[in-house]
């Protein structure tokens, strides 16, 4: 047996008792005559004494020979610390050895393995075993387990049946690249891997299984951004014989689960908003609502004035910075060049001090007067001692600019509170979204997602204003889920395909075996999928995922560790009779 | 709301309750002046009442045109039945129906949905959607989720964490084949998708996870077996700081709390045989144990007589098969014919009928007396009213065809009860297996499987006899998992890799990321994987894993449903660079 006890359970309470431990040396204070080593394993740090009275010579040498990250195990005496060390659990007790064995030695990692470790990223990921042998590392995996347990038992207690969907599949051309894979058994041709169990998760509705969830790896082709990784991981879950309310009860139900149980943290019942709304306040469809700096909009208050720039702007919308009136004209200029990088495209920013004396001080006082600066003030719901930052421009580019302005702010004035959870419904998206490329409308969500029916008719006049029954699922600024109510009648599903350009015969070939499955007695049904990466990040309070992955992949799609992918051998290709184009 | 109930929840206590219901319509009994409809969810089936007399014309003439598994929703009263169903829960009560509201159409599916169906096995499989709504196939779908709801569970209690490793990763030409997926963004190079995530497991020990499992899909291209998929679904373990018992005593604990907790069936501890012990007494490493007809090893008592046959041969061995003396001269005959099929490969086979008076009379009476059959009867257990069957040839191959023929008669004598679990650990597994076409030995687990500390010097004079700290664990005849203490000494590691016939280059260049992990203190460790679809299977007291699989592939890798694997466009071979060789 490699031990009685692990690393982290040690307390007052075992004093005298001989254990047996295994785990790591993380590392050793040598005072000569007198020597500790602190052990560590998952469960925590034990510390071992060794000294030249009580321990033997020869134990005592090799307890000077052990290195760091060490594998060892000890046999000993728990006895009480003279110095205790209360921010440790174990700290009030050492292990006083009397026997060592070496289990594996270890190279000097190539970075330290503590909390603050000194490696740079690259070293990291190649590294990525010892990175997370790494207290914040480990912590995030144990915490994604958690959080995924949390979740199947919420769902199974609700009678949702865990299905496991193919990972083989269809390739579909339509909408994000596929990642596929050719078949040997069947040249020439090949599988794909899911974007999602989108179809599957239908088709199992269609089967009766009435609740279905799973927790699955998703894979998508694209171009990565930062922090988006080619394979994820998604909650999905569909329902039947249920209505958007539902749908949106069920889940607002998991999530106050998952804050109550893994963060106790009492959320009440979510907002809503529609997706006009959202993005008439915050100029996106998933706001950060921990804060205020709601729009103002100003084109009624500052058009058919002298300042050319606003006159001739489709819209004039602004956000009171609370205590921006603080900011020094250099800090002022910073967001002015923060806001002309091309990410974000505005041309400039107008600004306005509200004064503790409740006058006002903007960057346009030649344009506008006290009275005219009130009314935006009024508008924008600034107090004395804020500042209104003012963009003006295109409706769609100038909601956008003005909405990661106030994300960058916020950031800056540390208004986003990691340990505050602010949970959201986004609601009546739009059905159709014009594409410019293609000259024609195509599906927001995807093909099946529902219309709003008492809309259906304006699919004809007016397309882009029927609304969807689909909804997004918003926490602290980020979508963590979105879902929609499907369409099972098949007359609108027709509609649906004629408005989106598809022919029947297209619509057959791309769908061929779902609109098959609904020929059946399809019921009604609807369903979500939450990212799991990002859902795990952001309880942790933190928004980057890479960490909550045990094995990620860089930005150009690589695993540095195992170095994927790589070449393939000839006889491998053969097999596949697959040739590579002008590769050498 | 669709549903204030569902259709297997309502019960007497319901009387004259207003519900409303939604499902499927699985049947309509139509009296003419009355008219039943069945109507079906997943959760069980409620009749339906409608009638001329309580009923309005309206309704009573729309209930007449509801079609087989057309998708209603109805509100009605609960009343009591006048000729009641005790077989079914809810079949004391029926609804009067108030209002009926067709949902949606159904054209008449293809073939019944009902527990017994009409459909044959490749139309089930196109329209598997609809095969799911049958009770069998639905049932096995729920009892999956079961079975890994409660593995999920029980590890988690024991400090398992589930980590999830990533799905695009790399080739390694040793071993099966792997699916590979062309990288688009690094062009000319592949990931592969795992056919275990074993060197991830590894990796995480050296990263100090301790404890970790995975419910993962593994996929693997070879020519596919009867019930054998391209994809299927590994519980996938790994421990550190663990010799072989205690990973045996964890995973004895799993077994047996599935079976406590989802058979309610107490099994006490295994039995545990080595794989020696299993060959001989079974000839076969996976024996089914819930039945004896173990082997008698005839070699002395057969040999040096007359007979050529068996004095020519490596190894005389028989089984004595309980009341076989009941078989009939045909019965007889058709299991000689059974084993010179070619599968099997026998010559043919010797018998001795053991009568009630203590006489023998066997089909090689020519050349044995009583006396010699007498102590044939002794090797192989046989009492009065049994039947001998005797084989003979090379060992390999007579071990393997008696072993074949001892379940065939086992099934057909109904002593493989699939409500009977019997489990056993075989251990001991050798090290290595010679290749006769390579002409070197190979793995038999894989590379980093540890050897007996006490048997390495072995590695140098006879490397055949090493054994392996390995084992698997069988269940009712079936391999349900396999594992192994790993190497952590990269001496012994080295040695390996010499006696596999590996450079240390070759070694570097396939295993480099694993050795260099193994080169900063790895812990000791080892782990286990089970086939989660056999096992479920089996749990559910059935062999054939495909219905417990929710849309499985047939046995040349394709999806019939929706048609994969499919041709790729051209556009999409050229984003991979990737050619097809001599396909039209």
């Amino acid at each position: 047996m490699y031990r009685t006890h692990n690393c982290g359970e040690l307390r007052l309470k075992n004093l005298n008792q001989e254990v047996t431990l295994s785990g790591w040396a993380q590392k050793s204070r040598d005072k000569g005559f007198m020597l500790w080593i602190d052990l560590r394993d998952r469960y925590g740090v034990s510390q071992l004494i060794f000294d030249e009275q009580r321990s033997s010579k020869e134990l005592f040498n090799k307890a000077k020979s052990i290195g760091r990250e060490f594998v060892i195990q000890i046999k000993g005496k728990i006895i009480e610390r003279s110095s205790k060390n209360l921010n440790i659990p174990t700290g009030e007790i050492e292990i006083l050895v009397s026997e060592l064995n070496i289990l594996n030695e270890s190279k000097t990692p190539p970075f330290t393995i503590e909390d603050a470790s000194d490696g740079g990223e690259e070293l990291k990921m190649k590294y990525r075993y010892l990175d997370i042998r790494r207290n914040p590392i480990k912590e995030k995996l144990i915490f994604r387990h958690k959080v995924s347990s949390e979740i199947r038992n919420y769902l199974t207690k609700l009678d949702f049946i865990d299905v496991e969907t193919p990972y083989l599949i269809k390739s579909t051309p339509e909408g994000a690249r596929d990642f596929v894979v050719p078949s040997r058994m069947n040249q020439g041709e090949f599988y794909a891997l899911p974007q999602s169990p989108q179809t599957f998760k239908q088709l199992l509705m269609v089967g009766g299984i009435d609740k279905y969830f799973q927790i699955v790896k998703c894979f998508r082709d694209e171009d990565l951004r930062a922090d988006r990784q080619p394979e994820f991981t998604q909650i999905d879950c569909e329902m039947s014989f249920v209505n958007q309310e539902d749908i949106l009860n069920t889940f607002e139900g998991l999530i106050i689960h998952l804050l109550k149980s893994i963060k106790n943290i009492e959320v009440a019942q979510f907002p809503r908003m529609t997706y006009e709304q959202a993005m008439s306040k915050y100029g996106c469809d998933k706001p950060d609502i921990r804060f205020g700096m709601e729009f103002g909009y100003l084109n009624e208050v500052s058009q058919n004035k002298e300042f050319n720039v606003f006159n001739s702007a489709e819209m004039v919308v602004g956000i009171s910075v609370p205590k921006g009136n603080d900011f020094t004209r250099k800090e002022i200029d910073n967001y002015t060049n923060w806001v002309k990088r091309p990410q974000i495209g505005a041309k400039g920013l107008v600004y306005v001090r509200c004064n503790e004396d409740g006058s006002y001080k903007s960057s346009v006082d030649k344009f506008y007067d006290q009275e005219d600066l009130s009314n935006w003030a009024k508008k924008t719901n600034a107090s004395k001692g804020d500042l209104i930052i003012v963009l003006s421009g295109e409706v769609t580019k100038v909601r956008a600019q003005l909405s990661a302005l106030r994300l960058e702010l916020a950031q800056n004035l540390n208004l986003r509170n990691p340990n505050e959870f602010a949970p959201l419904w986004i609601t009546d998206f739009p059905l159709l979204e014009w594409d410019d490329e293609s000259q024609k409308y195509h599906a927001m969500h995807h093909p099946f997602t529902s219309p709003k029916l008492d809309e259906i008719e304006l699919l004809e006049s007016s397309p882009g204003q029927v609304k969807a029954n689909a909804y997004d699922l918003v926490l602290n600024g980020n979508e963590i889920g979105g879902g929609s109510i499907r369409i099972h009648d098949k007359e609108i599903q027709a509609l649906m395909f004629k408005h989106l350009g598809f022919s029947e015969i297209e619509a057959k070939e791309q769908f061929g075996f779902l609109m098959n499955a609904f020929e059946y007695g399809a019921p009604p049904h609807g369903g979500i999928a939450l990212g799991l990466d990002r859902l795990v990040a952001i309880l942790h309070g933190e928004e980057s995922i890479k960490d909550y992955i045990a094995f990620p992949k860089n930005n150009s799609g690589k695993d540095v560790m195992i170095d994927a992918p790589s070449k393939l051998n000839e006889t491998q290709l053969n097999e596949l009779s697959l040739r590579l184009n002008s590769i050498e």
